[in-house]
């Protein structure tokens, strides 16, 4: 009985103050979107596991509830990423032949929570460009997250970019076996030179070198003219790579763009250009994107796609006005029209119960209507 | 493979024009609430089933998903009604002792569909007010129930009425036995005569001229005067019940109410009036709420309540226009300022990609940017 208003670990509720500005945020960010072009899809909250994991290995598997369907007696999950859900609206269900634009928000659930003390029940946002396999596309969509963040008021934030085919291309090369792959991987994670260097022994140049110095281009756009240098006799894949990124930072050349070409952590089904946000003082992105290009056997459909997404709820704990001023609200002593009339040009209105307990201000109104010769008339408490 | 994109029975994914115009809907009824003072809360996705399901029963036992909690090894449930949900806020996070009025909106799941291919993911909206148990609560949470029903465009409806303490303090005078009860209550339901007069033979009068007169209290206000004849002798309870739907019928008699003072099915925790909203067509009620006075036992403390809530994607499916007209875009050939001001504006504006698929008209573009000597100028295509 008495623990009945506990709450799961990583889940909250949340009240009115909390409540209002993530409504606020919430229409902000839809508006920005649909001004962008990017229609607006809601994906269900649960679907057969199959649909829901497609291509997206263990790490979503884990993080996902499973049901079971009363009705079919199969297994569902509760939806944890609503990107590989848009993707199939956009692949099966659209079927549209044009770059199509859409955007997505609403609460997913995930088994635990992404980091310590973390939420298990994120407000997911994020806007796919599908269709669309140039790099224009991804220099939009990191655009436009970076006006996401602008828009809910952050404005100190650095942002990684990565390429997910440099490392790719590069180990896929190497006579390394999978075990050797997956401990190099592991050492270039950690920018551990040491172990970098024994690992690549078994390699010979000029593949090992580029390995090696694949750790450290990282640091402004000047990383890019350097990587042109040690990539030379590189596969085309890779300079293609190059290419792209040269673009990117030349388009964005505004933002505060940080390279780091060994990038590959936590972006395990992207195919291309790759970015997250990151802002002092908050150990993990507050927003992350790049090209996820689908391959047809997914949705019968293969279909380059590139897209953002961050969680609402992070956001909006992160600005530094959390609680905005509430409208203060009008009291009435009863209905009448002047209630309906004060309503609609916006103005709250609380109307008086008979014998109620507190009075006006105690309901947070600031000002009452009053009855006068002139009629219903609004006064200052 | 290839039923990926097949969904569980009951559950839909929201295509661009459905989910523009529930997206359009959720903000006209959040704004409405929030004019008549009815604060925002987000009840979470999921709890621990002893948290959701309090004093609620079997229905909604049978109608929530069971998830295991894997950080606490215990029984959860996803959310199936927000309603206890928001009544735990208020008597237990917010604590306030003058009336509290809430609102919210979010998807619910139910293991079943209430309805032959019903939904099983309605997006519940409702609102609720604590803290005052007089019938002027009930008056204005029935009128703002009626409220979002014009709000999105309904006209036609008629409103079901009854009070659930009337049959409650009859039954509970009689000496029959549970079984007795049970068949007395479903024969009633059915409004069978017969049944109902046999059952009551071992029931003398007048308690058993009142249980069997019940089932034809029916029909428009009128109703309320017979009853007033038919139970002239009855507990001081019913006397206040049928004071109580006088004071509503008054305040309310713009509006077609029906009563039915038999009314108790499918109001299995409510306490006092209770009410539902019909339109032509549609076999079920599409809004529903009633007075539900929250014992101290469940929360720490005791606490009147009346409220309503409807399921959004009902109304947007019953409305004649279910697709308004998008507003048409602008297509720009290039990201410039003249885009970024045509935004603001609230314009559409859709950025053409380098050697795209499709035209401007292809992707729901019916003007478009061009430079001119006069600088960027929009152009009807």
């Amino acid at each position: 009985m008495k623990d009945r208003w506990l709450l799961p670990a990583g889940i909250a509720e949340i009240l009115p103050d909390e409540a209002a500005y993530l409504e606020t945020l919430r229409r902000r960010l839809l508006d920005l979107y649909a001004s962008w072009g990017y229609e607006l899809v809601i994906p269900p909250m649960i679907e057969y596991l199959e649909s829901l994991l497609v291509d997206r290995g263990d790490a979503l598997d884990l993080q996902t509830f499973k049901l079971t369907d009363q009705l079919s007696g199969r297994l569902m999950g509760v939806c944890a990423d609503m990107t590989p859900q848009v993707a199939r609206i956009d692949a099966h269900h659209l079927k549209r032949d044009v770059p199509t634009r859409l955007c997505y928000l609403g609460s997913v659930l995930h088994t635990r929570p992404n980091n310590f003390a973390g939420s298990r029940s994120p407000m997911q946002v994020g806007a796919e460009l599908y269709g669309y396999e140039g790099i224009a596309g991804d220099v939009e969509v990191l655009s436009l997250m970076l006006e996401t963040l602008r828009e809910t008021g952050l404005t100190e934030f650095h942002v990684d970019v990565g390429h997910v085919s440099i490392y790719q291309n590069l180990i896929k090369q190497t006579s390394l076996n999978p075990t050797e792959k997956d401990q190099l991987l592991d050492a270039i994670k950690r920018k551990a030179s040491a172990e970098i260097h024994s690992l690549l022994s078994k390699v010979s140049p000029p593949l090992r070198d580029m390995l090696s110095e694949l750790v450290q281009l990282n640091g402004d756009s000047s990383v890019l003219k350097e990587a042109r240098q040690v990539f030379s006799s590189a596969p085309p894949e890779i300079l293609m790579a190059l290419d792209e990124l040269e673009h990117l930072s030349a388009e964005l050349s505004h933002v505060p763009l940080h390279f780091d070409l060994a990038e590959s952590r936590g972006y395990n089904y992207h195919t291309g250009v790759v970015f997250a946000a990151y802002i002092p003082k908050y150990g993990q992105a507050i927003a992350k994107g790049g090209r996820y290009d689908i391959s047809g056997k997914l949705f019968g459909r293969k279909r380059p796609a590139t897209g953002f997404s961050t969680n609402l709820k992070t956001l909006a704990s992160l600005l530094p006005e959390t609680t905005p001023p509430k409208p203060a609200a009008i009291f009435a002593p009863a209905q009448c029209d002047a209630v309906k009339q004060l309503r609609q040009k916006g103005e709250v209105v609380i109307c008086g119960l008979p014998d109620q307990q507190g009075d006006a201000r105690a309901m947070g109104c600031n000002r009452e209507l009053r009855l006068t010769a002139d009629g219903w008339q609004v006064f200052d408490l």
